[in-house]
């Protein structure tokens, strides 16, 4: 594959095209057939709908106003980092020490110049590149947890199976749009080589789009050398192929890590999804519009810096936003103060001009219970009806991030397919408007068998996998599962049923030699 | 109070002053200084934003038409009942034996010339009165379920106990604005008197606002004489007390007992909720916009008739919609098309121009497991955002509306509380907008102790009463309890420490000799 540059850019374009006409009947059809072996899949969600909006005008421009005070009055610390400072200085920031001060609109100006306002982040198979921005929303699974959890095991140290299983549960999931990133920490491999195997994994197992890694600008380094293998080092200088997680250190501070990692993306033209990770109370102040004009400021600096680098980068406005309890300090999740930050962040985004990430089926709860539910519920649906473009978190989280749940991942994707056949909006033909079968049935009678039901029996409505609509009865009979247990033998079953896309030997080969001789390189370190 | 109606329309006033006015922090400082014994409690919602819409005018357009084209080509049935015949004969509709058609338009103009678009529901305690269309959202607990389920007994049919029961949940759960109706059937009372012991457990247990009895026309004059005794016969012919719930038996029929209790709610001038009881598939098409349409015709037919019978009665635009399983025909809940039904007809509701009544916390699980929450949460909030103002099941609601639950009553009312701080909106106050808070921390620093977070310390966040947020040590340390298990802990709590609103003894005697004298006129029936 690594010459089929324009053949890729031209399926991910009918691709696109695709997605933008698919009816909710074809969609659907797709959900259904999901779960099989093989590559089920739908194109990435196409939103037919205004986003709903909290703020208006004059909330706005409050907004922006107050973060250009922090950028002109109180600045951005960029730590340990003499290059990233050089770069600030050439562009004309007030550099003192490491603080660095700009003048209103200063950031806005370079980021209006050049960040794409959309772009396609390809997949390996053309058939799952995904655009970011606009109206497209990605479902991505959750990032990060060191622990994962199941019915069976209760929970426990995450390890590298349990990332391949992940990548693999989200390749059979249809509305995963994408293979993600760190879907769980693999503490069994050293933490300085567990990223080889990380993006291998991605690579081996899914022909999704995936992450790179972000802990370190070497393994940045490794990331895209693993990618010019795989899609030709012309194709990856041209066009994104990884997008990779650069968290602030907020307040107001950006460190040598994620900065390292993000100028290495940034110049190898890969995206780079710039992020305040924000508990409110904590790292922002206990207020919805401090938080977004902190929140604001940030993302200003940390994308302009991509833009400075190389400017035309791919680039996204991230939000990671929850709040902390005040009686414990712990994070909570699906409050309705993030729901808020969520939705004027993605105005402020759509205003700034490029696409936007936050959401995800966030939850406190320890378990897959009616908390998890509800809190990733009260996440993920205000994040959709904002307009976010690249959805983290979206299956999978549990305990604040701590762990990976593998029912939960099964019960978020679920959630997932509902949504997408939300946004496919109401059919308005003449099968949709349906006046041949009100004219058939008539007063008093019923729909169940009429012609126009019988046409459109394959398609009527969206199907959960894990839901129990049985009567009472029924349910009891078949022993009282909870959607747990329902969960529990789904994701087994998608296990059992997986078989891995096809892999060009020669790339897998070269893959192996790379990973081989950077491991013999140094030796296993845990830092 | 029989003789207080200005006073009442006074402070019924002053409420809704005060709920347009109301701070998120002064709501939320009443949310958590509810479940206490007394009459804890937040006003109705005040949305704060424009409606999320589905539908383009070009849609709109093409659902009214359609709707139109039923009533005129197909038209609605009125069964067995002369009466409502003879008044669209007067009206000038078509009228051939039960079948009634209507010229475009007819039923519309009827409509706009006398229904009012908003309304006050009043309370015997006039905190409670309601606005019912507008901005508000009224959240209202679950209607119908003859049986109960907790985690002690598991499911059970209910009793007048029950019944009781939640009648005192809702009365101390803030974010529960209204006491609801037939919030379980008692089935161990005679059918044809347990609408009395109902009626009179609102007024005795609680003094918020509360729905009458429509399973027969004189029992919607029972309903009717017992609310004149508690607020004067003057003040409830001039006034909304008691709202009722009128289902349409799609597709396009109303039967006698619906329309029998109409006629008496409209002439005592109370509102009537005109609801087509809808699972598309087999009341409906299997389609979004024939389903809207047919539902606006039902609707139109049902309200044009309730401004016949009194022009100017409060009435609202129901709709009660979700979808079967194509598979086994059982009811689904929390799928995407209801979701759309319900924005849909909020949209066609607005453009009529009389308030709107859907949602809930709908489900088909028989537990309160993480399936309950996820469909619950995919039902209210589409219909919170969609502009709901009559939200009937927004709390308890299981297993298709079967069973009431006590678990998932307190989880609902908390999910409920949670929305209303959502629908608070963003604080653009000095204070909100926090930038002394940014100034005094600056970068790398943290907000926990600074002295804006102090300032706001008490009202920062909403705070769950189920949720635990706490560390998984923690979590692990107290038992390892799901939500329900907590939930079960909490509603038991808020039942020992319930304490009756007053009520004035002379009321209570007179109610007590008029359900006396109706239940020994009579021998109990059970139809």
């Amino acid at each position: 594959m690594s010459s089929g540059g324009s053949e890729m850019q031209d399926t991910a374009d009918r691709g696109s095209r695709r997605a933008g006409r698919g009816g909710g009947r074809e969609a659907r059809r797709a959900a259904r057939a999901g779960g099989g072996g093989g590559g089920a899949r739908l194109p990435y969600v196409t939103r037919r709908y205004k986003p709903f909006e909290v703020l208006d005008e004059e909330g706005l421009s409050i907004v922006e106003n107050n973060a250009d005070t922090v950028l002109q009055e109180i600045g951005i610390e960029f730590r340990d980092d003499p290059e990233t400072l050089e770069i600030w200085r050439q562009a004309g920031a007030d550099v003192q020490g490491e603080r660095v001060r700009f003048e209103r609109g200063m950031l806005r100006s370079i980021i209006q110049a050049s960040a794409p306002s959309e772009f396609i982040q390809h997949a390996r198979n053309p058939a799952n590149s995904v655009k970011i921005g606009g109206d497209a929303t990605v479902f991505v699974p959750a990032y990060g947890p060191p622990f994962v959890r199941d019915l069976d095991n209760g929970r426990r140290y995450a390890t590298i199976e349990d990332f391949r299983n992940f990548v693999k549960l989200a390749y059979v999931s249809p509305a995963l749009h994408h293979s993600g990133g760190t879907v769980c920490e693999p503490v069994d491999l050293p933490v300085n080589k567990r990223h080889l195997d990380m993006v291998y994994s991605h690579i081996r197992y899914s022909d999704k789009a995936f992450m790179g890694s972000v802990t370190a600008p070497e393994r940045a380094e490794d990331t895209v050398a693993m990618a010019n293998l795989v899609f030709g080092e012309e194709f990856v200088d041209d066009n994104c192929v990884v997008i990779n997680l650069i968290n602030a250190n907020s307040p107001m501070t950006f460190d040598a890590t994620m900065l390292g990692a993000m100028k290495v993306y940034a110049r190898a033209n890969q995206a780079c999804v710039v992020t305040p990770f924000i508990l409110a109370g904590a790292m922002s102040p206990v207020t919805v519009a401090g938080t977004l004009a902190q929140v604001l400021a940030e993302v200003l600096a940390g994308v302009a810096l991509t833009q400075l680098v190389r400017p035309g980068a791919p680039v996204v406005f991230g939000t990671f936003a929850s709040s902390i309890s005040m009686q414990s300090g712990a994070p909570t999740f699906g409050t309705p103060e993030p729901a808020l930050v969520t939705y004027g962040a993605a105005q402020l985004a759509r205003r700034l001009g490029i696409p936007f990430r936050s959401g995800g089926s966030l939850c406190a709860s320890k378990i897959p219970d009616a908390q998890a539910a509800y809190e990733s519920a009260a996440t993920i649906q205000p994040a959709l009806l904002a307009g976010v473009n690249f959805m983290l978190h979206s299956a999978g989280w549990l305990e604040g991030g701590l762990a990976m749940g593998y029912e939960k991942f099964v019960m978020d994707a679920d959630q997932c397919s509902m949504l997408q056949t939300f946004c496919n909006g109401v059919d308005l033909s003449e099968n949709g408007q349906a006046m041949d079968a009100i004219r058939e049935v008539g007063p008093g009678s019923h729909y169940l068998g009429c012609a126009h039901t019988q046409a459109n029996f394959e398609t009527a409505f969206w199907r959960s996998r894990i839901a129990d609509n049985n009567s009472f009865e029924q349910w009891q009979a078949e022993g009282e599962q909870d959607a747990a247990q329902r969960a529990n033998t789904l994701w087994k079953k998608m296990l059992r049923d997986y078989e891995p896309p096809a892999l060009d030997p020669g790339i897998d080969e070269a893959l192996g030699e790379f990973i081989a001789k950077k491991k013999a390189a140094v030796p296993d370190s845990n830092i």
